[in-house]
Parts: structure tokens; C-alpha cells; sequence
């Protein structure tokens, strides 16, 4: 068994906030990432794929096909979006990176498994400082 | 002369578009950064200053300063926050990375000449991949 | 189960050697690391906990919590400071990484349990090219 | 049981492709990575070694001995080297990073368990944007 | 005047050595780089443009067009081949980061020109420790 | 005329203080850098060196003979040291980055003379937040 790992980048906007908090609320549990006027970030995701190497091509999956994957599935649908209003995958969820990870998990999960592969991490970086893995249970 | 050089990092949304374009036009010139619903970035600030070294102290400046000023005259006012609606230096400009590094410049040059010193860089990267330089002239 | 990291950086001083040896037996075991004038780190902290998303806030834990956990328990008893001489959770051992890396792991073990969730990792870096990790046994 | 882990840079030309495809094949399963004339990375290679403290050091492993180890038995023999045509572990074998991964694995599992130590996993960076990690099942 | 830089990278083969040299003063000039079957890098290109803002756009370069520019002229003819064998541009000239990064400018000069900017550095990386820059002159 | 820089990395203690100082003093001045018991970083260095190449090597310099020039006049005498007490070229200085950056500075300018080429500048990061260049006056 080998882990493979895919790096890409998007730049998005969000908000964490509750609608049945009121602003002051808000600010209290969320902080600075309550700004009803939006922030945003680089986001650094890492999908690490799991299975055993296929001995005719030496890949246990093809990079660019992974790639494809990712590119469909979450680059197009997050990239230079907003996530709170247009990221179909997030729709009434809130926007924290706890949530966002899970969420590209389910959107990846049985894309990979088509591949032949099997997804075993997903990891967001929000910031240098911040990030998160799921590891789907 | 030494040149030194503080590093910080801010996060923000922000959009390019004119509003004498229609939407069509401003995704021709500015592409997805257009989005009308915003996207953002983690932006990472370098501010180098030039000066002759104290005797007493073997600085060109007191970091802590040189930090607490750009605290109070540029993170304070971006981070988290829309660099379109939110940011008084900002106001009336495009949230390109090229003006918004000028006006880092504009707001912090007479700020470090009162702590003894001279800015002499501003450099601002939006992403890994693009980044912009300011000199003064 | 979500994983969500946090990391802090400190800078400090050490020294690698026992006192039951004599010079040359320190240089012999612990090599440059056993100058007797300490020499020093830019260490970096990543702390990772373990924990359900609370489904009220979309977070496992509150990061500004664990930050300040982190800065509270740590960082304000070791950055800027002789880990041999001054740190009162190393007092005794040998300011090697790895024991570094497990009196970090027994400082923050209840305070994160006091916060809801469950310490899963602590690692350190003490330079671009070693670093150490611990899972709690 | 703490995990250490040592870093170690390599620079080495390689292809991918099987001697019974034709080129035209070659091209459609490895893409660019096919070309005859080579291409090549700086690879970055992450050894990670898992054990006790010896309570005598405050150590796992020491880590000049690691390195050592790496040194001789993978970048003496690897470092500005053709991976297909010059490496002695990587004869017969196609030149992928997963194979690549696991040959060095194979390398050092026994040499670290001389040192006192049980090797845990080797990740090996291609680029920024890919790595694959073996655990050694 | 502001400057902006786009970032790119290419991974190629290469090898230092003269024709006119014999093997054994191949190694003494060009060490381990001389190696008859090659090795590689991940380079990493910087390209810094000079320039007005065009007070239309905010911008100094259309930095779709600038990096269209740069695949074209170059990571299109030097990404995955081999810089010594297959590169037009390098054609009769030493494989160094030198020469190569004086090779780039000349690739580069005129059509940024065309583009309305004025080239001012290319910066290269061939491994995180070594790196050439040219300002045209 | 081309630029070619060269990173070396290493590890030592200091202290900012002024012996004429009482400790409340150094304290106010020089902040938690003043702790009498020393504290530490890992520097980061950049040297760079301007020349015109070589047309028999493609060489600026070779940059073995740099590195080795660095290590013997730099790196030998700092790494695993303290800065104030143990290194020839900062005695009777104040162990400010900037004043270590001059004396670095002050090193190596007449050894690359004697390899050919000129120095051009010094960089010296003292963290990732904070970094001194100096060109020499």
C-alpha cells in the first residue's frame, strides 16, 4: 500500500456566522471571521490517495487523472468563488474549514474510487498557521 | 546603509472590476477575479526600510516599532475585511495588487519617517505565484 | 473525526549534554550540540486535536482557545528563553527534541481536554531537516 | 514511541516508460514524464524513524548516524545520478515515485534497525505538487 | 513604476561539461554536474516586469498575458526535456543557470515589450540554495 | 553582469543587551532579545556575488569554491556558537542582525575578491518575519 498526494490551490471569500445569531453574537464566537463584508483566503488542499502500485505503469494512480478529478469536482466549482453563496457542495453548511474539508472528502470520495483508488486524506491549509485533515471517519 | 525588513500577513476579499463596465467586459479584462460575489487572499506583506545603523542600539530601527506601525496603519484596516468596501486608503481605487501596493507605501512613508528611518520597499504577495514590488517612484 | 492543526513558532537556546560526562565525551555523544555557550532555534510547534465539529459553530475546537492554550502553557515560558536554564516543564531532562517534543505533549494533554477536545499530535521542528513527533504513547 | 524524521535533498534525471511500449503508447500513459531525453527534479526525501528515548541521550536515533545512513546508502547513489540507467536499487524497476519511494524503504529498513531503531515511513516529495508515502505494508 | 513577478516552474535534465574537456577534467571543473547520463532540477522561474499602472485596469501587465507569454517562449520548449539535448534556445550554449537565465531574458525581452512593459529581472532557481539573476545588462 | 546567490543555514544563540545598561533598561530597549540567559535562532543566509560568466565554464564563480569560502570565513566559526561570547568576527559588537550582517559582509568581501568576482550583497533571515540586507555601504 502507497499514499499518493496531489497539492492544489484556490483563492475564495467566506464568512462564519450563524443567521439566528445576531452581529454581536457573531463577532463573539467567530471573531474577525464574522465580517458580514466577506474575507478570503489561499487555500493549500492536499488529496491523498491509498492503493497498491499497478505493476504496468508503476502509478498507483494516474496524477493527471487525480488531478482532472480535483480540478472538476472542487477547483472550478471554489476557485475565485465566494463559498457561502456559490459553492454548490457547501450549500447550508457553514463555511468553517472543518466543513469544507468533510465537504471535498464526499466530493471526492467516489470520483476516486471510479479511478481505482482509494481516497485516504483530505487536508486544507486556511492559512500557514491553521489547517485540517479528515480522514473520513 | 542596512535595509531591514518586517514581514506580515493579512487576509482579505476583494474584487477587480470597473463600474463603467458591464459584467461581460469585466470578465474579459479581469477574468474570474471579477466575480461579482468576491474571492480573496491570504496576502503576505514585506516592508523593508533603509537607514544607517545606531551605535547605540545596532539597529536601523526598533522592529517592535516598525511592527506596531504597520499594525495600526495597515493590518488593522484590511485584515478580515473587503478591500473594495471596507478600507478608508483603499477607497475610490481598483483592489489591484499594484495600487494596493502603492497605497501601503502612501500610508506608511511618513509614519516610519518619524521613527527615524526611510521606506524603502513595499512588497506585496496576492499568491505563490505573483507579487509586486513598490520603490517609491 | 476531524483533525485541525495549529502551529507556533518560538525561538530559544540550548545545550544537548549530561553532566555525569566530561567535555569531551559530550562532544563525543551530542557533537556541536554540546558547546558549552548553548547555541539556538527557531523552533516550530504544530499541535494537532482530534474531535467531532461542534454542529452550533462548525468547529472542532476554537482556535483562538488552542492559540491561546498553546501561547499560555508554551510559548510565554519558552520563547526568548535557555530551555536547559529557565523552562520549568524541562527542568531535569536533557533539552533534546524529542523530550521537548513530550513535555509539550504533558503541558497541553488536560488544558485541551478542559476545552472539549482531545490532543492527537504534537510535532517540532527544530530545523528545516529534523523534526520530531509524538501521538501520546 | 516518538516518530523522528530527517530531510535529505537529491537532484536526479529519470523517464517513465516500458521498453515494450512504442513511443506514440509511452506518450499516452506517461505524458511528458515519457520523453527520451530525460527530465529531471530536485527531490526531497523524509525519513521517518520511530522508537524509544534512550533515557542515557534524550535521543531515538542519533541523527549524524541517520544521515549517515541516508548519505551512503541512497544519496551517494542517487544524487545528480540518471534513476534508470545508474542506481544500483533501482535496476529493473520502472523510475516512478512510488517505486522510487519503495526501493529506498527496502534500502533502509534493515541499516536502521542496526542503528537500534525501526524505520517508519519514507515520503519522497517529486515536486511541490506531488508525493507519494510508504509505510512499509 | 511598479514591478510585478510571476512565478513559474519547469522541471528539465541537464548537464555541465565541454566537449573539448575528457571525462576526468569534465569532474574536476563541473563536479558531480558533469555526469554523462544527466541529472535534474525543479527549476523555478521569477519574472519581473517594469511598468506604469494603466489607470483603466489597475494593472502593469495582464498577468494572464505575461504568463501566456512565459509558456510560450519558454516552459512549453524546456518543461520535462532536456536542456542540453532539446531546447532551441540553448542550442550551443552551456547548460549553466547562468547562461540559462540569460537565455530566458533574451527569450523574454521583446515580447513583454510587445506587451507594453519593459522586462526588468529573471530570477532563477535551481535548487533552494543557489539561484542566478539578470537585469539585462 | 549576472547575480548568483548562494543560502547557508546556520544555528547559534545570542543576546541584545549593552553591558552600561542596568537589566530594567536592556529589558525596555532590547525587549525579551536582552535575556540574560541567552536565547536562539536558525539564520538563514543569502550571499550573493555579481560578475560576468565565465565563457569557458558558464561560471560567475563556482559556486563549490563559494560554499566553501562561506563555510570556512562564516559557518565553521558561528554555527552551533554563541554569537556574543564565541565568534572572532562580532567581538566588541552588539549581536543585532544588522551588525552581524556588516561583519558577515566584512568577511567575505576580500576572499571573493581573491575567487574573481565581487560581493554584491548579504541577506541575513534572522526568523521568517524578520531579515537585514546589506550591500556594502
Amino acid at each position: 500500500m502507497l499514499y499518493i498526494t496531489r497539492r492544489e490551490i484556490f483563492n475564495a471569500a467566506h464568512r462564519l456566522f450563524r443567521e439566528d445569531y445576531d452581529d454581536k453574537t457573531n463577532f463573539e464566537v467567530f471573531g474577525k471571521c464574522s465580517n458580514p463584508n466577506w474575507h478570503g483566503h489561499n487555500y493549500t488542499l492536499f488529496v491523498t490517495v491509498a492503493g497498491e502500485v499497478n505493476p504496468e505503469t508503476g502509478f498507483v494512480i494516474n496524477l493527471k487523472e487525480l488531478s482532472k478529478t480535483i480540478q472538476g469536482k472542487i477547483i472550478d466549482k471554489i476557485d475565485h468563488k465566494n463559498i457561502n453563496l456559490e459553492v454548490d457542495f457547501m450549500k447550508g453548511k457553514m463555511a468553517s474549514t472543518e466543513l469544507l474539508t468533510r465537504a471535498i472528502w464526499e466530493q471526492l470520495e467516489e470520483e476516486i474510487r471510479l479511478l481505482g483508488a482509494r481516497l485516504f486524506s483530505v487536508k486544507l491549509y486556511e492559512t500557514e498557521n491553521n489547517f485540517v485533515e479528515y480522514l473520513g471517519e
